[in-house]
């Protein structure tokens, strides 16, 4: 198909897909005259993963193409994994992490097998550091809480990953569940608080989307 | 005290401190004299959660204003809720979101007290819509099994708040727990991601931060 039908099937403007190939997020078309490409359904299917990791997933351009670099990869699933952590997580200077925070993190995470670097221990040594300076309650019990919670969430991740049948397959559900995953689960947390809290509080939502 | 120890005492540079005075997220000082002004102990603090809503749980400025007005109001705390969940949600237009992936989310959410416009709910449907673009195996089951961790992460939200005394302090609860919660669990959920796939794998971290 042309530019003007890849656009069209994709739904993403011609001058959006123009970008994506100049920022070489997609490969160009196969050229069938000095001015016109002909791209097929691999190009289609590309388009729709990048606006998924950039206009839901939030990701910059410069990640998403390292992330789409990952997936094209013959990386071993782990090293994928662990591109994609450190791509949702930005840069955490480890020295810069104080390290009464970083064992209270430890402490909770006890018996999990996690690496020193993982980014997600970083980061959450980063919260507990804040939280301690605004003078949260009880950062440590809300932080093994979520420790829970956690791992029920990585279950899932790990087995929609296990599902896939093969390498590539596995490796974008392993970029997508990583980056989406991150907006499902706030989004899903927004619902829970507010079904929490009218439970705990009796206060019935006005504008409830379910008849009674 | 006057800037200089301020700046000093709260660990952010005078040029921030006075940045965010211009932006009226901190209250003006005493006025000593022409050209000086004395801070308390309550412009401190202010100072710390406004580091932590902006700089840890990354609020724009005009947002970290709204919700730190939200704290200072005497609205009820479910508005105040509101204002934080839709603070870290970014606008969503409704009318852009698919219709069935609505329907699923309301699926997976039954019997939950959620309003129509939660902007969880919303959020949650966009991201279901573009994981059915890109193919991803069974949105629907991974969307049940967040919803459950959600819930446990919410049972712990609410009780942080209810453990303060008053209004002020549960205001404040909120707003953190709010904005700093999303950044705590992506955190944990990327630890207990490596934990489950090398309890699953058998591929113990190379770089195990606890002796074994």
């Amino acid at each position: 198909m042309k530019m003007a039908e890849l656009s069209a099937v994709s739904g993403i403007p011609v001058a959006t897909v123009k970008f994506y190939l100049r920022e070489n997020l997609i490969a160009a078309g196969e050229r069938t005259a000095p001015n016109q490409a002909d791209y097929g359904p691999a190009h289609v299917a590309r388009l729709r993963l990048i606006r998924s990791l950039i206009e839901v997933g939030g990701l910059a351009v410069a990640d998403a193409r390292e992330v789409l670099a990952a997936i094209d990869s013959d990386l071993p699933l782990q090293d994928t994994f662990a591109i994609a952590q450190r791509t949702v997580s930005g840069h955490i200077d480890p020295t810069g992490i104080d390290h009464r925070a970083l064992d209270r993190v430890d402490a909770v995470l006890d018996g999990w097998l996690v690496s020193a670097d993982n980014p997600g221990r970083l980061a959450a040594a980063r919260v507990i550091e804040s939280l301690d300076e605004v003078g949260h309650l009880d950062a440590r019990n809300w932080l093994a809480r979520y420790a829970q919670a956690a791992l029920l969430v990585a279950e899932a991740d790990i087995d929609e990953i296990a599902a896939r049948s093969d390498r590539a397959a596995q490796a974008q559900t392993v970029v997508v569940g990583t980056v989406l995953g991150d907006a499902l689960f706030s989004a899903v947390r927004r619902a829970a608080q507010e079904h929490v809290s009218a439970l705990r509080y009796s206060a019935v939502p006005s504008r409830h989307h379910q008849t009674p």
